[in-house]
């Protein structure tokens, strides 16, 4: 998806001084980025006096919306569908109840304290804007565990479908490639593209990174394997032998080992100290002091009720039809839900929202004991496997060492592999059958299965957005109001399934609307401001 | 250092049964390595009843002994210098008194909660004997984060002193070795070494492990950096320049990033919820409950009262000297302080001893608003710079988000770069004006600073071993016992410097004080054991 830039950096600029300058020395690179401190979003204090908004769900991007305008001075309704808020950042735990759209139900009796994320599980330190949240909101995080050296690939296909350590196979890796290197560098085959001086420091590079041997060969390292630790006495360490370098490199084996530098995978990643979804319930806590959510209010239709000022917005509440009115309409629901309802959004916006399509992931976790701390050393991190379904097993960064832990087996779409052809026994005896693959004999203390597969839980219908009705069009279409109605969710983001991306486009709604406000006070079409 | 396998597998083997049988397996890297939970140690239940050992030394080591000891039925007395448990492991925290040799005195003033270890800091999850004492002691633990990619790397020499981010280094280096090495097998460099089929699964490989664009050539990726982040609306992502290969690979440059490979620096690591120290005193609430430690107990002198088993040990206790016999002694203490002390070891454990080198390694701590998480989004892990004094920014992995931590601004030898000429106010001006090199404006955030500098601390004088008397030889005859004095300590073990040698050197110290129990009674030496 390629976009010219909406140059919020240029905005910034405009409006001069320090800040200013600063975020233009970030964009050069050479500052680090801020952090985890929100700032005040572009808009004049109290902008909002006056105007009312009504916020269309209370997924992170609706409460971050309602949160800003609310610090704004908007009267501000968020409407929420059901009793909870955070929509997809939602943590099930012992009372939870995952009902899908067909009626089935699942009643979740972990012990208390244990609980899976079913949705958001990470948040990484670069995601600076719901880490500023978190700060501001005073919620506990702690470390999210998502590398561990110890953690597993295994793929039927490669080493007759036996697990392999990720620290052999990264490192290994790493041997083969840097022995390689150096091979053809002193063979003569970069004299063209090197200078004697960078082939040298090239070739020490690789001594250390391979590490090679004095024969310039990979023989192996403490960093890939080592198959007596060191120890006592007269017990010293013995570096196992690499693997060999045809298989490491099948493709069905390697892409597991990769995904640890993805700039938003890499350490240090966070979570809540209790389950993802301590952020919106602090958000709720926030919203709550001034009576801002309704809950058990899934919005049926909107409508406008002028051209850039005024909506109408019915919901149910205790079984009757309530109607709401405003001047704005955040519209924070995913497109899925939005895409059913009664409106009269403009010809483009109905496109893209109507021939939007959304991923299915879903995920599948147990409570167990923890035989990959106690027999693997695998303390969270990330085991892939291959083929699915089931290519994930992602071991808990929570209560390092207690005797059980909640382990999510499978985070896929659910339409790949067959996985949405199988009843939800067989899911759960096909998860085990997979799980049997790396961990041998454990599948057994697998116990109180819960799955959540977006695509069937009702008002959400999905899991992220995939693409848009017209493109990349659709998607411009959805970033710019229509008329009196914004848009917000990760969907009108570059950073999609992410509750950066949600937070982001919180504020970002709440800019434009206090733009748009600010316009139609010079226009006229308002009282001052109060003093 | 090599030498031969005291086998202790051999050992198990001949006992027979299936610990064997999974212990070869192990060792064979068949199967992952057992972790976490402390097998019962190879010795005869109530092997120690009606035996008496003295345990000089109350570090780890000295407490894993007696405590195993104590476990058989032996009669155990532990002889500790200091009014605490754990020697080395020490956490600096409101109230400490770091007092030097010489009589300098430091006062911890911090903030309640806050702490610094002086001595370990980190448990590697393949530490598998400190971490199962860990969970036998119920000592909680939590991440201790090694590695962060927004930690960064500085050289005074390199990029004209510009502090880069590790992500950057790490990552760029990996793409343009994959661009060199792309290009060497294209242009047939590796055509005799490698298959077709090996070369087409290199290439693709490297497309993805650089990752390299379709033209072959490295471009940077989002692994090494960000200029601008993705976000809402139009905000696309800019990936930033690789860095110039010639700067990266200078050697000044390169080497701290290379770090978090080795096998006790991989991620998961952990550390004990509140400071290091939780594991001694853990150790010592065990041991206290049958009064086995003696503190504020210096040993003075020790001396065989028997070939094989008697021993006699001095100590003080409140200024008047005491005398202990016992039928065993296992000698904790450091070597620089045994080798002060009178006793009657034989020649080659005297010159064993005498001629021991010790590491002079410091630690250097301060409180601090945490402007590295606000500002830099570092959460933990490690700053490498160059040259020295000062080569390390560690930053604490407890309490991410709050106010204000501990950083460690300091962690080297002593003997190092002149540090060990400077007064302690030119150390800290020192840190200071170093840390302003990765850190500008912050060094006046650092105050209270805390040092400790372990050659000259009573009881220790030196940090670590680095060398024995007689070298190997030296080491070779530490490990067995002179007559009825037994040797632990991490410098008896390949795990120098490390919990796990120090508690695998007491498992150990148990062990063979047990054989000779079990040696003398078949000799008649000792009356049987009470049944």
């Amino acid at each position: 998806m390629s976009m010219t830039r909406r140059n919020f950096l240029m905005r910034v600029g405009q409006a001069g001084g320090y800040s200013a300058t600063f975020a233009t020395m970030q964009a050069l690179g050479i500052m680090p980025m801020k952090a985890q401190v929100v700032k005040p979003i572009e808009a004049q204090a109290g902008v909002g006096k006056g105007v009312s908004v009504v916020v269309a769900g209370g997924g992170v991007a609706g409460l971050v919306t309602a949160y800003e305008l609310r610090k704004l001075g908007y009267k501000v309704t968020l409407l929420e569908a059901r009793s909870r808020p955070g929509g997809r950042n939602w943590s099930a735990r012992n009372g939870t109840t995952v009902e899908f759209i067909d009626g089935t139900k699942q009643q979740c009796t972990w012990e208390p304290g244990h609980y899976q994320n079913l949705g958001p599980g990470r948040l990484p330190s670069v995601h600076t804007t719901i880490l500023g949240y978190c700060r501001e909101l005073n919620v506990p995080l702690e470390v999210e565990i998502n590398t561990s050296r110890s953690s597993l690939l295994q793929n039927d296909a490669v080493y007759g479908g036996k697990p392999v350590v990720q620290r052999k196979a990264l490192n290994d890796a790493r041997g083969h490639v840097s022995e390689l290197l150096a091979k053809s560098i002193k063979g003569g085959a970069l004299d063209t593209d090197l200078t004697k001086e960078d082939k040298d420091r090239m070739l020490s590079f690789l001594r250390t990174y391979g590490p090679l041997g004095f024969d310039g060969k990979y023989h192996g390292s403490d960093r890939a394997g080592i198959k007596q630790y060191p120890g006592a006495g007269s017990q010293t360490m013995q570096i196992e032998e690499p693997l060999d370098m045809h298989s490491l490199l099948d493709a069905n084996f390697w892409s597991g080992i990769l995904y640890e530098e993805a700039w938003d995978w890499q350490a240090t990643m966070m979570q809540p100290v209790g389950g993802m979804d301590r952020i919106p319930y602090a958000f709720a806590r926030e919203l709550d002091k001034t009576k801002t959510i309704i809950y058990n209010a899934p919005v049926t239709s909107f409508k406008r009720t002028g051209a850039n000022k005024g909506v109408e917005v019915t919901y149910m509440q205790n079984g009757k039809e309530q109607v709401i009115k405003a001047d704005y309409m955040v519209n924070a629901m995913p497109l899925p839900i939005i895409k059913k309802m009664k409106n009269d959004l403009s010809a483009p916006y109905k496109a893209a929202i109507d021939g939007a399509t959304y991923a299915n992931s879903y995920k599948l976790a147990w409570e167990s004991n923890r035989f990959w701390e106690k027999e693997y050393n695998i303390y969270g991190g990330l085991t892939f496997r291959a083929p699915g379904p089931t290519t994930v097993i992602w071991y808990p960064s929570a209560n390092l060492m207690a005797d059980k832990g909640i382990l999510c087996t499978g985070y896929e779409d659910e339409l790949n592999w067959g996985w949405e052809k199988l009843t939800l026994e067989e899911k759960f005896a096909t998860a085990k059958k997979q799980l049997e693959k790396v961990h041998p004999g454990h599948s057994q203390e697998l116990t109180k299965p819960i799955i959540c597969m977006w695509r069937h839980i009702p008002y959400n219908e999905g899991s992220w957005i995939r693409s848009y009705g017209g493109g990349d069009a659709g998607y411009n279409t959805l970033i710019q109001p229509d008329g009196p109605i914004f848009f917000a969710g990760d969907h009108t983001t570059h950073v999609v399934g992410w509750q950066e991306g949600a937070s982001q486009s919180g504020r970002r709604a709440a800019e434009m609307v206090s733009e748009r406000v600010k316009s139609a006070r010079m226009a006229g079409h308002y009282a001052p401001v109060e003093a």
